[in-house]
């Protein structure tokens, strides 16, 4: 890919040309070279650390999407731009998908204080927890106040992109089978705010005084002990407890702010993220020895498999292979 | 933890001690220090690679453990033993919940030649990716004839697991959402079977036509080009359509061991793990440089938090720090 990455950055300036320059940047993050996306973090990292970033998770078919567009409206009308980084490896909106986020684009046609993009990730050394920080550092850089990070609540991955946000809502619905289900998966702990979406359909009561049953058994405190979690109600597709879940998250930014949490967080973030960039560099060097029947990965593999090698004796010669060069 | 690992790798040979010392081993898989796992795994190693190794996955909801758990008492009736991995971050059977265990034990109670694990993976540097592939490795090395492994096909990390096996079955429910969502998840293209679970649910026939045309228009041809994945229709609950999946898990192991792929796929099983275990040590080594307020990790991450330094730079720091030893 022919890119001219200090043309891209001049154009994060120009009105005019924006919008078109970020879609180009957030490709690089998914798909670009390694050299590539050094080159656009570098340059771009002295201007972060501005934007406020949200996480919103929770299982598929709780309405997180629709949750996600009804909170950007609501900023929006706050007076904040907002840009939605969607990680959602089960939604349709995932994949890279130009349709989707045109889709998703509705209700904020036009707008230019929204941004959407939907992350693919998959192209990447590392995924999801290697590329998420580097979007969310390019849309910071471009100056919104807001950033979004959607992602399923299920997987590994995605609650930890998730949960590395400086406020994590969790979303739940009823219907969704036992609402406590998602106790065992880690994803309550990671929660600032829950959502008890779809509060009109019945069994809502019913998850809400689950959810608060655990939070009083203390099961799920949430990331730092000083902040009790609140559950907002809401009904996305109507539009209602909207007002009141923005308020939430604005509540707990202040308290993080007043309490030191924020830097606490932030600077797990960016430890976060230079550890997965670290990480993203050894298995760069470990992609360039494999792939070819000659490879030294390749040929260790061959050794594994005809137990000639134990795969840890065979992880130490990789290492060792890397390490001089 | 204080664990005789020669002594435990003795039991297994030993019929009253076998299952407390797979318990145990499986606990050190988890939870044991880098050392211990290496010796676990290094002297097992040798004894393995006749275990089938089956990947279970799909969305949540969908019924993969009924599922699987049919499957398991159906390859009992053929006469094989079989061993459960069950990975799934969103079902109460995670989080190494012994309770989980002894539910599903249901049905095979008393019976020797079934063995359940449920596998958290998250006290682990590395997560699933990780751990999952020693637990099938120690299942394995103590003669279980089929290894399955069940994931939650929504998070990166959970289908990469699941996709690792012999032969990969891909579950599906009418009633989920949109079924096609999860083409676009990237589940479909893992699969070398397919299965509509829920058969006799309103929607099964559309969900099997829609998964039928992906296939004829080659959306998902399965990992393997001269292999046509099958769509078994179930009802897992009643049993019905399991003794088809097991005969449809069968043809395609004959197909891939007829073909050579079966080789291709174990020997890209053994580098993915070698390469893993490689990851896990640099991830040990970053995890001694963090953890303290004058360490180096901590100290590169403030550094980046206050913009005096890029984190690019940071990582270069971090992986220089780390190959001096």
């Amino acid at each position: 890919m022919a890119v001219d990455v200090p043309a891209l950055l001049a154009d994060l300036d120009d009105e005019a040309r924006r919008r078109r320059a970020l879609a180009r940047l957030l490709t690089l993050v998914e798909d670009g070279s390694p050299e590539q996306l050094r080159e656009v973090v570098a340059s771009l990292h002295p201007r972060t650390g501005n934007a406020r970033v949200l996480g919103i998770t929770g299982p598929p078919g709780v309405g997180k999407s629709t949750m996600t567009n009804a909170v950007a409206g609501e900023l929006r009308s706050r007076g904040r731009t907002v840009a939605i980084v969607a990680v959602d490896p089960s939604s349709p909106f995932s994949g890279g998908a130009l349709l989707g986020d045109r889709v998703r684009m509705q209700g904020h046609h036009a707008d230019e204080g929204v941004f959407i993009r939907s992350m693919a990730a998959r192209g990447h050394l590392g995924g999801l927890s290697f590329a998420t920080p580097q979007a969310v550092m390019v849309l910071d850089a471009a100056g919104f106040d807001v950033v979004v990070v959607e992602t399923v609540g299920v997987g590994q991955s995605e609650v930890e992109v998730a949960a590395s946000a400086d406020t994590t809502v969790v979303a739940s619905a009823p219907g969704m089978g036992d609402g406590v289900q998602a106790a065992k998966a880690g994803i309550l702990e990671v929660a600032d705010v829950f959502v008890v979406n779809k509060a009109d359909a019945p069994g809502a009561g019913k998850l809400e005084s689950e959810l608060r049953g655990m939070l009083e058994l203390g099961h799920a405190t949430g990331q730092d002990d000083a902040w009790w979690p609140p559950i907002v109600r809401t009904v996305a597709v109507r539009g209602e407890g909207i007002t009141e879940l923005v308020d939430a998250i604005d509540q707990h930014h202040e308290h993080m702010a007043s309490t030191g949490g924020l830097a606490d967080r932030r600077r797990r973030r960016a430890l976060h993220g230079v550890r997965e960039i670290a990480l993203g560099r050894v298995r760069e060097r470990f992609a360039r020895l494999g792939g070819g029947d000659d490879a030294l990965l390749d040929d260790l593999a061959r050794q594994v498999e005809a137990r000639g090698l134990d795969p840890y004796t065979a992880a130490d010669r990789l290492l060792a292979a890397v390490e001089q060069g």
